[in-house]
């Protein structure tokens, strides 16, 4: 860190500030300026409270951190790209990662109808929520464990492993049972306890971005899950919060090259949260893989003007479909590839 | 809610809109512009289920929605503004509420210097956080059960009443025996299930604004809480996520009048965290006192340099003291007052 | 528009309001709904001033708009893609633009070097400043008439058509005889007088989005132009100012197909400002052609670390080359073709 | 500044760096931290070219500027604060500044209706606009030389000086005939000719806070002012853009206290445009004065309901009387004093 001491600092604070940096093992130098005076310091960057405790010292003027202030995610940990597993499901790996499957599990004909759409058309996951938090108190809040089961059904049928949000310690016991990765919400990104409980499990979890959380703060909450050994993070970028109203939120594809830079974690993308509006999914789904995403995380209903939650940005299987083909081609131009296209699967 | 029909929307489907409109019990009304054709439809506002299916049916341009989705804290469901009890305090009457303390209690001798120079102030609530969500795993996480007991201790020590932050179903457990008022912090504003939870409890909560948090969804979260039966929520404001960075948050104080105008709840401010910053504390203050605001909630600490957290946004009890006087002299220019300045107790 | 009136309006004000719609011709048609009584307006949306008259009517509680404030960018207005030749250059065929060169013109080496490398690598126009806005009065603030007349060499040279921006009606003035095409930076989105003054010549516009305009101001900057008689805008996505800070703005590449469903207008995407980062240009280029846009503006310098200003953005001429071999194999996939790369120009 | 190196810098990017410091006449020193080298540099902060320049050098990381990028406007540059005169009016001093007077100047009697009802509650200037930036090309843009004369009939009547926005060479020269202060308006304040323009004059300026700037941009915009030699500059805080869409803007009031800190300008506030709805001026204008600023500019019209622009945002004569009746009573709880109201001049 490099303390920048007041213009008119004292001999003695300069002195005092030194004292205490070498108490806290620091390895400090001064330097003398024309008009500033700052001291360089190395050390544990991690210790918060020493950077406090410096920062209000007399004729401190402010204290510039010079590391990040995450280990485990970062690539100086780990130079090599992360490659996660679910099932049989390699995500950051050379072929893309497709999800699918509706906001909500609504009910068996539901969930069975999108994951044999999802099958069909080439997905390589399914999801389907079962406990949802509502902005409303009055709004449909989830199916629960008969969702969970529903779900997992589902998978079987198709065989795709699952994603399920969790929002507590209550739904997270219960999903362990029947889902094959965990997904934190944009809500719950800083919710400390939560991230730290699927740290403690051994399942894959999907981290989405908060939506006014920065880069900074998103790789924090990863390194939440990371520091109780949960190795197995995907993060998931899906809009952040802007002055702008004609998309619920602005999808931060700048993320992805920035994330991969500084983290050695996948990254993938999910365009129907992140415009609120189905006919922006398909070209944001492009854009994403264009600009490095190792996948996508779409929502898809069987019938959309039915759903019970968030129909205006799910996909029809049609337009689904039509997406695939259209990331098929595109994959190549950026040397990944597309989990093939199945069809013929029928629902009995 | 208003349903704007595209510029070339068919006779058929204008049909169509108004049947299914008459089959959810709307009122509704078409009206025949030049360009464009509206369909007026009054019912149900919450049904949000309708308005999504509504939005997406062919033809259907937008919907645009006319009443307000809260109902439980609006004025127009209670005229008359509510004022909140916690001991023999009451918040949102003409007597203001200054709660003060330290971020986090870090010991006995620490919180209860606190307590006393806050009473001595003229503090009429002390706080001390015992369950800290920090953005680094890393940092200190605050005294759980112990913390909560010392500020017991404090508060019986000097008769005032206490509010401590809540963060998940155990540490709310917990907090129910040791303090008076619970708080939700800003990154759980959307915590659906503890907001659930207090809304079960019997004691007041006090709501801080998440940082991204729209209004409307800080008094939707106020809704979830009010809809479990728990008619006592204080609302917050703690500055907002903006890209002005010499701030840590903008605080947001024209939020105080717009939310006493839609809603009956009172609301407080919080200048430490909306600020980040010591030194803007006292102005911010007085300038949400100016406002409208019911009272503060203050980080102080007996030595903020040496605080585990936010010990650059506490005031010393020396600034607290200086701040009660300046606000003394202040309140009255808006018909309201401040407690009465104790003095004289000591720590024995 | 709707009017919607208060819970408690009277009859009479009803009446008044219902009076006063009369006299400005408006069509309109009273809802009495549970709990409130809503007023369908239909008329002329672009009468700003009844709009603002009514809402301060007695018994008013708001206005809701229907109607958008554009014409003549709309849709609505002209249903078919716009596309606007600069020399023989079209842009918004099936054709990408690139747009290729760099921040300022600094001497005439360094502005000959550059548009031999963008030509070399298929650029089809280059670009250059005369003129440049800086935060810091005490920065570089551009070669002006020399610069121009260095820029128009360059472009005779390599036989591709110039961009240029202009900030004033003296430089306006000046750069009429020596560019292509006109650059409206995101500084001036919003100086009223230079968007005058731009729409009563008959150079194309590049209207740059304004660092913190909503799509819909974007698009009224746009009216403004045209409605000066100037139908050659083109669009230009460049970021915007966002919370987070890793990058310089937030590219909002969703903005791309809101603008292509909302307008007719071209849009092209400026990835090296929309990220302040040379490392993250190809990327971001890559997804904004995935995403939709006609074409890419992009800072390209000879040497970068040489560079006046915008340095750290800026590609190299190798960089450049390497992205349009990308953009090759990129744009079929989205149905789109790049210019030939042409090779072999040397510079003498 | 503060040079930090890649972990991985080789010890000749360490040598070449530390070359091109000296070259640059920097005063360095290199710090070997366990994981990072950092080089401190003291030197000419101001020289931006260089820091770009070594941003880029093989092995840097990353560069951190120490010194802010202001001088002429800086505390450092000058430790008391400024007072600017306007006619007798001082600004900066213990007395507040009130403005008062309608958006646009609309006709004789208008702009005298108005003048007289500020000069009657207490105002010390009155504001009226001639050149009126808007966002749609459809809306009334003022009435210009005419709209200037009839402002100067009014000042005269009422022997207060006047402020004017200006918006180019033309209005600017027009306005330096009739007016006591120039503003320049949020959306030009970095129009940089215009600021240049002003600053080559003699009158005092009003700067207003862009709507997406931060407080450094805002105050590098004033150094561009003073750099060309005119001292007189007033800040304005009007709001910043921000997801909050209640108020058309978020009223930024800490930006009093912390642009207090980093400069000697005098700062006032527009509540009018900061929250663009008139119930909820009065509030933020006393939380305004509360937080340090030295006056205010409001909108005032003797009839809102007929104004051409703004009437949502304006006060009425007697709204504006009741405010300064409150200001009253708490200037002085802040050590301020308010102009004494005149009252009893009538118009003949």
């Amino acid at each position: 860190m490099v303390i920048v001491m007041n213009i008119d600092a004292t001999v003695e604070e300069i002195a005092a500030v030194n004292r205490r940096l070498e108490e806290m093992d620091f390895k400090n130098q001064v330097i003398h300026g024309v008009k500033k005076i700052v001291i360089g310091a190395v050390g544990d960057a991690l210790n918060n409270n020493a950077l406090k405790e410096l920062a209000q010292m007399p004729g401190v003027e402010k204290i510039v951190p010079i590391m990040k202030p995450f280990k485990l995610v970062s690539r100086e940990a780990q130079a090599e790209s992360s490659v996660v597993k679910v099932g049989d499901v390699r995500i950051g790996g050379q072929e893309l990662v497709v999800v699918a499957g509706p906001c909500a599990v609504e009910n068996r004909e539901q969930i069975m109808a999108a994951a044999l759409a999802a099958k069909n058309a080439g997905a390589n996951m399914i999801r389907g929520g079962a406990f949802k938090p509502r902005t409303s108190p009055y709004s449909f809040q989830g199916l629960e464990k008969e969702g969970l089961q529903m779900l997992k059904e589902a998978s079987r049928a198709v065989n795709l492993p699952t994603v399920t949000e969790v929002i507590d310690e209550h739904s997270l016991n219960l999903s362990l049972n029947y889902v094959d990765m965990l997904q934190i919400g944009a809500r719950n990104m800083q919710n400390f306890r939560l991230l730290k409980a699927v740290g403690q499990t051994d399942k894959p979890v999907l981290l989405k971005r908060g939506m006014s959380a920065t880069i900074e703060e998103w790789l924090m909450a990863a390194e939440y899950i990371m520091s109780e050994g949960n190795q197995q993070v995907i993060l998931c970028e899906r809009g952040i919060r802007t002055f702008e109203t004609y998309t619920r939120n602005t999808l931060d594809l700048s993320a992805i090259p920035v994330v991969k830079r500084l983290s050695h974690l996948p990254v993938i993308v999910d365009p129907s949260h992140g415009t609120g509006d189905r006919q922006l999914v398909a070209p944001m789904s492009l854009a994403a893989i264009a600009a490095g995403a190792d996948g996508l995380i779409l929502e898809m209903h069987p019938q959309p003007s039915k759903a019970v939650s968030d129909g205006a940005q799910s996909l029809t299987p049609e337009g689904f479909n039509n997406l695939m083909r259209q990331l098929t081609i595109l994959a190549p131009a950026v040397q990944r590839s597309i989990p093939k296209i199945q069809g013929g699967l029928e629902y009995v």
